[in-house]
């Protein structure tokens, strides 16, 4: 995503933007812009940008934010408040899908401006901006700080490309295989918990080697096998006592605790 | 979010405690759940979880990550990299969904599991999850830190919460609510298909009428029971085999037909 520019304003902390370009390599973008940072360059900032010295060697450094945004065709001003007068806004989520559409249809430039770390873009940064972009956040609580935001919108921009390079893709090439499940939600039992799975895998195993399928000293991959078989499945009450049953049936069988007689009503009372 | 509970284990840095706390709060969770941490109490948590003192006061400590999941229905194991066996895998955005599906539609449990700062979770505890979750990620440089990986997958937890609020407000006509979910794998084993199945289900139900936990003449419910559980899992070929593997066993138990001796190392050859 070479047409996505991270613009960051005024920044004080070096730790912010190691954290920010950490961010961006993890998510595929390479383009920092900073304006008039408060402290660079700082050895902090190669230390947390550990790996991504690529992305450090090629940050620009500027005066004024005209300057890191006059190539661009997109810009999205950050704020988590609304200030003087509405302006569009947009969601992390829409404003990614937005900047993938203009790069890849019409090779558009895209930046994205982060604020100070304690009172974010003013009014006329803000002004400068096509979009408002927001991420929606706990209204009691709303303090994302910069690296927090940046990772969030980064990661963002890296879903919309990778949905665009799925549509682009028609579905046919890979080994990967795509499941679709549907799950319908107004099941007739409820689900059995983890605690309950616990004690499952133990019977089941037990009455394994009782018929010696499985071999205890020797049990390889079937234990685990089985394990990712029913967890996936995610049992309800009545299959999980079910199997149970079955479990049980199969080892007094085993055990010659039970023979063949008239069907047993007690134990398939419930089905 | 009081049914979605994050859990670290042996986390090490105070600090990716505070971060964590801080996005949970921010995004709208409560309840995070340390397993034996390295460092606990340590005044750098509070500091850092600034503002989010009340999730501070609800953490809780156990010993092991069973305690932590027990009463759980859906656990998702974050993993960077994959392990001996595929497991069911989700991105951070339909594990998120399916989540938030599980928790309004059916008030379930949901544990988010991250590993240690170094190396993450082990074969054993990945084992316990019902799914592992991943985050799409730059596969050069494929390394968010604990507390990035923690971000966003709080974030999509609120998103996916914020959707399902404007589902209910759109279409309040029906209670029946279906999800489709898309899950992407790369499986070991290829699927077995529905014909393979047709010839599944007989062999099981004939199994159960032979140690008589089945009627024939009066078979219930148990049949699509049976079936609704094992189509629901989707079968892969070695799982298949394996399940009728030990179906004839017990055919062979219950005709007399086959007495405990020694393993019978044939049965078990390619698991």
């Amino acid at each position: 995503m070479t047409h996505v520019r991270i613009v960051m304003v005024n920044t004080t902390l070096p730790a912010n933007i190691g954290s920010a370009l950490r961010a961006m390599k993890t998510m595929g973008l390479s383009q920092l812009v900073l304006v008039a940072p408060k402290t660079y360059p700082h050895p902090d900032i190669d230390a947390l940008a550990a790996g991504a010295q690529d992305l450090v060697e090629k940050i620009k450094i500027v005066d004024t934010l005209e300057q890191a945004i006059q190539d661009c065709h997109i810009v999205f001003g950050t704020s988590a408040r609304s200030r003087t007068i509405p302006w569009p806004l947009l969601d992390a989520r829409p404003a990614a899908e937005l900047s993938m559409d203009a790069v890849i249809t019409r090779q558009q430039e895209i930046a994205i401006v982060f604020g100070r770390e304690d009172r974010g873009l003013t009014n006329e940064e803000l002004a400068l901006a096509n979009y408002h972009l927001t991420i929606p956040v706990n209204t009691d609580y709303g303090v994302l700080n910069v690296a927090q935001a940046i990772q969030v919108i980064c990661y963002e921009m890296r879903m919309a490309t990778l949905a665009q390079v799925q549509n682009d893709q028609a579905s046919s090439d890979s080994q990967k295989m795509q499941v679709t499940e549907k799950i319908e939600m107004d099941w007739d039992e409820p689900l059995v918990n983890h605690q309950q799975m616990e004690e499952f895998y133990p019977h089941l195993e037990k009455m394994l080697v009782d018929i010696e399928f499985l071999d205890p000293q020797n049990p390889r991959l079937l234990p685990l096998r089985l394990r990712r078989l029913f967890g996936r499945a995610q049992l309800d009450r009545m299959e999980y006592h079910l199997l149970r049953g079955i479990f049980s049936r199969v080892q007094a069988l085993s055990h010659g605790k039970w023979k063949k007689t008239a069907l047993d009503k007690e134990e398939q009372s419930d089905v």
